[in-house]
């Protein structure tokens, strides 16, 4: 009976103890969590704070007593202090401050990330909150409960910026996003952010751009923020969402070795430099399909995927992961943003020599009703003629996200962009053309890189 | 200077003519067609019929002002008699019966098909409607609005006996249909077109099923449809919607061979026998990417391709169709059914040794509003683990249809259906889950596979 011990009970840990109890079942599977909030589907929290999941016990991917119910052992409230590779042991610290000692045959690392706190004096005034754990979740619940506000500033126009954008709006409070950058959404081109920001502002939200704020403070009832340029605005509740790092103290204490952006580094079978310890999910540099080297892209999905392979790993499988193409979307106000494998500037600096083109189709035949324009770039290297990336922005009802998984998989392939042409893809009036928008697009970028078309400047 | 006639301006015609102008703007296209409609969306007639599509004039993918400002001469109501490969020419008469002879160096024929007519008396009955060509529809727009009929029997529960259905519910006529076998929609197995019967029956739809028409009477004002066991039933409107056969007439008159369910043989290169004579669209058989053999599988997604094709290769190129999946998809009310590659019965009589297994996911998180089931069945082949096919039922806004391109696109590289869990596919919790619904369906068949699983009795 082998003694698998896991650090972490979000995605990555979860599914690595399930993959390992599916697997064996005499496996000894113990999980050991910070908090009590096993398996929560952290990405769900902004759709909790904006009132449309009335309860928050509904994030959670799986209850308790269901992961109880496939042999996991889980210790909640408990906080893994250091690890001892040579004893094979971990020692964890509970909330009355009792030391525990946990011995094991195999270790998974998974805890996970916390966000960056930027360097903004007054960020731990009352009323200005980071948003990462189901803990930063009720807290801000709490507040907003408590106090009513009319108003919020987010700072950041990421991923988390939007949809706590859309969120707060939904609630009824009025909105200002704030954006070091010259865009919102920064994992798409410029262009494509510009229509994030345009259905901010038409859902109500004001969006401020090229500014850095430095400085908080409170008066009375109220926060002022200050930035850059002699920026100032008043507001009720601060949001700062500028990113994640992965959280790798207790590794580190146990010499195990960092990696990108110093996340624990890991093979692609997800073990660490240290003999029977692995490592999954947004603590780890994670492999990239594309690059063919490590990058630091915590997401949910490759959690999931990693998780698996090291529950597998663990119990002496011998599986890879398949690397990530950093696929992602998000959904703003009625908009969906998705993004597959490289932007031009990251394909430049991968060394590749790169073509976008950005091209603009209706989601299905435009004598069907309800057709919405979707807004695609494709990026291709110059040398190959072969795919290295897809950005749409399009409806929430126009199947972007699909669309966007269909270049992901063409990806995945190392696909000549030519070479989309043959894929076999469904089509009825109400749902596509004939030759599906991602087909178009693609026929649009051939046409370009046959021309030896140069890129538009962007 | 080449002269390239082609025969057809539907979607394979008018394919093989835009592609070849846009390789050789030299090139002297002239595209024959029997009637007035060039490049026609006939997939979009029941839009129109319905009322949705209030103009037909909209069913046009392209004007002919637009095919004509590309370069490529329309030679419209001209039907071909004759091709005389010796002479490298093409008979045509015009509407008053005048003949007039065509010279080419290049000939495509994409005439199309035409609807199966089943042996039913009375099909020639005035309110009975076969429905393929822009006339067909438009007979029918005018027998609609001069009888303003209250109801309908579609004979035939096949995508336009669907498509039909709903259009003519949505018209406010009551609708039956009227289905040979056990189930609507054949083309997805039994308990996925049990789903869809429901969608019908759900909206009003009256769905018979096992019951073979033979006989339509008048009877004053009504029509009498009577069939097996009894049955009768009588209506206002009659339509039969059986299928549709290659029509290749005047292919045949000119010594070109014929292969599947007589469609022209043609090569990957979309060459016929006779030379400089090519073939594409719903007129040709289809070679398959699976099958590694030709099949007729008419399809407007096939036909574009295949035109393509055939455009090109008529200049000289050496163009390969890459073969089709039979990917289609369909939408009835709110339910889109789509399905790529084999089902277990078509697996089975090509050799292969499938096992399908069905599962039911949420098309997203469960906790965002308006998640609905996807019921997906996935076959692969016992023997290799290899992927072979898929089917999928789900609401409207559920991505079905891009889902099912997830697949095809899988399909295409051959995927072993495990590694559809190293697909770096997107999720936000709105629109999806960690793993995708298309993952989830795929570990579900590798459990039952790793379990020497059995076939569910479907």
């Amino acid at each position: 009976m082998i003694r698998l011990l896991i650090l972490g009970g979000s995605d990555a840990g979860i599914s690595a103890a399930l993959r390992a109890r599916e697997l064996d079942s005499t496996a000894d599977v113990t999980v050991v969590l910070t908090d009590s909030f096993p398996n929560y589907s952290i990405c769900g929290i902004p759709f909790y704070l904006s009132g449309e999941v009335p309860d928050w016990h509904q994030l959670a991917h799986r209850t308790s007593e269901e992961i109880i119910r496939e042999g996991v052992h889980l210790l909640v409230n408990h906080t893994a202090q250091s690890i001892d590779p040579a004893d094979h042991s971990v020692t964890v610290v509970d909330e009355n401050g009792q030391l525990l000692r946990l011995p094991y045959d195999r270790l998974i690392i998974a805890t996970g990330a916390v966000p960056v706190r930027p360097h903004i004096s007054g960020i731990d005034l009352p009323g200005v909150y980071l948003l990462r754990s189901m803990a930063d979740c009720l807290s801000v619940h709490e507040y907003l409960s408590a106090h009513d506000p009319r108003s919020a500033v987010i700072i950041g126009g990421g991923y988390i910026g939007m949809e706590m954008a859309d969120a707060f709006t939904l609630r009824g409070l009025v909105v200002t996003v704030v954006e070091h950058a010259a865009s919102v959404l920064k994992t798409v081109d410029f262009s494509l952010g510009q229509i994030v920001g345009a259905e901010l502002r038409q859902h109500g939200v004001i969006v401020v751009n090229n500014i850095a704020i430095d400085r908080i403070v409170k008066d009375g009832q109220h926060l002022h923020v200050m930035g850059t340029g002699g920026y100032h605005i008043s507001t009720d509740l601060v949001l700062v969402a500028v990113g994640v790092q992965p959280l790798t103290n207790v590794a580190q204490s146990a010499g195990i070795a960092p990696g990108e952006r110093n996340a624990i580094r890991v093979t692609r079978m997800m073990e660490t430099n240290v003999p029977d310890i692995y490592a999954a999910g947004d603590c780890v540099e994670t492999w990239h399909h594309l690059l063919n080297q490590p990058v630091y892209l915590p997401l949910g999905t490759t959690a999931h995927k990693q998780g698996r392979v090291a529950g597998e790993n663990a119990l002496g499988g011998h599986q890879e992961f398949a690397g990530t193409l950093g696929t992602q979307v998000v959904k703003v106000f009625d908009l969906i943003i998705a993004r597959t494998g490289l932007r031009e500037d990251e394909a430049v600096l991968a060394g590749f020599e790169p073509l976008t083109v950005e091209s603009t189709f209706w989601d299905h035949k435009v004598y069907y009703p309800g057709a919405h324009p979707l807004h695609i770039r494709v990026t291709g290297d110059r040398r190959t003629g072969c795919l290295l990336g897809a950005q749409m922005v399009g409806h929430w009802h126009a199947e972007v996200a699909k669309r966007i998984d269909v270049f992901a998989t063409a990806l995945f392939h190392n696909m000549h962009i030519d070479e989309l042409n043959a894929l076999d893809l469904s089509y009825t009036p109400p749902l596509s053309s004939p030759w599906d928008p991602v087909q178009m697009s693609t026929q649009a970028w051939m046409k370009q890189y046959e021309q030896g078309g140069q890129d538009e400047h962007i």
